[in-house]
């Protein structure tokens, strides 16, 4: 058998500027609206919370954004990331399909999220911010934000939900490293944490709960913004450097996906290989199906509601409009704990809407049982999230066999489990099940989102 | 500041030969003996543990062995690997010193052991070979062979310390994604095995007695060889690519080493950087310092004896002259698990004494200290191992800073610390010591040498 093949990108080659899907859409996604007045947001309203450099980011329509020189100068640390060919997986699929994914774990957090970290604490930086708070759930985030904050001298504090705190504490560990601060959600650091634990001592936290914490912190403390991992514009935005590179390796393999696959749980990694597809799509009409797959265990793009809703528990974020299981709606507990999001982003729901990707939801076992086949193929063992893209791409490349066709295949291949090794422990024990959400649990979540006048 | 600097060789570039140190040298090191005969082992004698190509690589003298085309093409998944000029480090300790570091943490498991593990997976398939038996400590030899195994189709039967096994069952499970079978030693699969369960029926286990059950398994059992992942002159040479990759990037960075830097267990990342520079000044008189750092608590090179000793604590292993502890000898359990073994490479040893290479001697405290610097500036976590090598390019470039000179220092970075988060969690805790041997034991094992006739 012919051995895979890495397409190494030239740095010279590494993109200039973050592209900005927004400036190729019919039009603009709904705007966010404030809580109290239901009117949309302005730039001021989000201050307390980002530098204006990033707000700037977040409603801009310009395609190209630069990207600054120190922030270019860490990226090539591990950028660009390589492009490989997997043949070694072709051959044990024996599939004529030609399966081309994308590695995000070569960066120093071993994922996708320090593109957007390196950038958010330069902008934060520039604007003279000393420190910023934030959430974390898996621990992914968390580590990349505090990777980038060591690097530009800003102070970090980490809300991590407190199930993964207790289950995961080497994440808090290379969190520290990093010389970050890193406390158990729900906290006594903030009103809200301490309205939670005052009701349930024993909160195990969530993902929300996190949230309403670190955004409190940021919104009460002069000194102190705060920082999002996933779902907003310029978070997307950060991440499009993954696709525009992948475009151009795939132009050195002579190749163009048929398909381009992804994870989703806020959508940032998703978006981050899809949206210069759909780009390219939009602007020069090269088809390509997107395919974004998401844990059965908290299906938002398949079994969510279109709709405003909050992004946390604590109702203290704007109204955004989304795929949505209702802010209330606490997932099971399943591995891939960066999937665990009650939301999906605003700029992948309205992509979804417009019709130009589709979406799949998959059980978790069936995930890591994809995600062992990739190993012993390829040699890198999937992060729990990053499974769910292989499944997808494999169950892809099965129906390439059994239809006798040959398609070209693209998934991003977000990070490495190194972290995660107890959800292989426990797979190979054949402790690992599949949870379903409970339907009545979903539909009263469903039941609780706010009202917004559809004229808005 | 100026940041860091990535040196990326084109794949094209990517070596060709493994460098054979010992063609180089004024004289060939000590025979390896028979341990019944006293008389040098000859090709035959290895026979049932080695395929021949790996054998008459053992002993070859040839200056440059041709790296198989198909060993290249899996190398080629992450190698040539990044060579980097360290500048926020160097900016972190305020050094005039130009630090270098090549990272062999970027493949699939983490470290450098996939370079002689693909190649003697590789091999052993060429002979037709099907199973091999192997041992490993804290797990990052098990792993490599598991991955190059699962690649060639070659069955993996692995022999992990028992301590190790229970403490680290994050590698146990990376192992067994890849297919292989880890078994803890001692364990009931061997005669050796039942023996000292027989006698010691808790058995933490030891590298030592965990090789004697897998040269066991492979001299009884006909459709089954061994493999090592260090010590051996084969497994040293299958490592030169590092040194000499290195050799190729500085050249692209304009400068030279004056001192190199590596850290000893069984030797082999030590000669991966440091062999092909050794020979530049044998044949070029190119000068250079080269220096080992080694566990104070495990100190073969600056306490060890330069004697004949076996490689395991059954006594099955040939008699090799190697600066050694005694294989009675037992390390106290300090965190870098790669570094415990009781010898060193006789070739490793035989460079120390011709005084082409210095030894030093750090306790573990003072190493994850130098890790977490490291870390902060250049945002990658250490393997425990490495923090020892970053020990030592530290204090070189702090020395420098003192005599105000500005050196150029590489180092190898082995492998990442992503499996050993307990003992960074342990070491912030301040749960982490400093472990002394026994200098009682350590005469007692000294003296438990065998006795070979300095005829010899």
């Amino acid at each position: 058998m012919s051995d895979s093949i890495k397409y190494v990108l030239d740095e010279s080659r590494m993109p200039r500027t973050w592209y900005n899907l927004a400036a190729d859409l019919p039009g603009p996604p709904p705007p966010v609206l404030h809580p109290g007045t239901l009117k949309p947001v302005g730039p001021d309203d989000l201050a307390p919370l980002f530098p204006m450099s990033l707000i700037l980011q977040e409603v801009s329509t310009e395609r190209a954004i630069e990207i600054p020189e120190p922030v270019r100068d860490v990226y090539r640390q591990w950028r660009p990331t390589p492009l490989y060919r997997a043949r070694r997986l072709e051959h044990a699929l024996q599939t004529p399909a030609r399966i081309y994914y994308k590695y995000e774990g070569v960066s120093p957090a071993g994922s996708h999220k320090p593109n957007t970290a390196v950038a958010q604490a330069f902008f934060n930086r520039e604007a003279g911010v000393k420190k910023i708070a934030t959430e974390t759930g898996a621990g992914q985030w968390g580590s990349s934000l505090a990777f980038a904050g060591a690097l530009f001298g800003i102070e970090i504090l980490v809300f991590m939900v407190r199930v993964s705190y207790d289950q995961k504490p080497y994440r808090r560990a290379f969190m520290e490293i990093f010389g970050a601060r890193c406390v158990p959600s729900p906290s006594n650091e903030t009103n809200f944490g301490r309205q939670v634990l005052a009701a349930t001592p024993n909160s195990n936290g969530s993902l929300g709960i996190a949230i309403s914490e670190a955004v409190e912190v940021a919104a009460t403390r002069d000194d102190t913004k705060y920082a999002l991992g996933s779902v907003l514009n310029h978070v997307l935005l950060h991440q499009t450097i993954i696709g525009q590179e992948a475009l151009a390796q795939l132009e050195m393999a002579n190749d163009y996906p048929d398909i381009v696959v992804g994870c989703t749980g806020g959508g940032s990694n998703f978006a981050g290989i899809a949206f210069p597809f759909i780009g390219e799509k939009l602007r020069r009409g090269r088809d390509v199906r997107i395919l974004a797959i998401e844990p059965s265990a908290c299906p938002s793009l398949t079994r969510g509601k279109y709709a405003y809703d909050f992004g946390d528990t604590g109702h203290m974020t704007p109204l955004v409009k989304m795929h949505t299981l209702g802010s209330a709606f606490m997932p099971p507990g399943f591995h891939a704990g960066g999937l665990r999001y009650h939301g999906m982003a605003p700029m992948v729901s309205h992509v979804k809407e417009l019709g130009l990707i589709d979406a799949r939801a998959y059980p978790q076992v069936s995930c890591f049982e994809a995600g062992v086949t990739f190993a012993r193929a390829e040699g890198i063992v999937p992060a729990p999230e990053a499974n769910h893209a292989v499944r997808g791409a494999i169950d892809e490349a099965i129906r390439c066999r059994e239809e006798g066709v040959s398609r070209a295949i693209l998934f991003n291949l977000c990070g490495h489990g190194h972290f995660d090794m107890q959800a292989y422990t426990d797979y190979f024990a054949g402790k690992l099940t599949d949870h379903a959400y409970d339907e009545g649990e979903l539909a009263m979540a469903l039941s609780g989102l706010p009202s917004v006048p559809s004229a808005v």
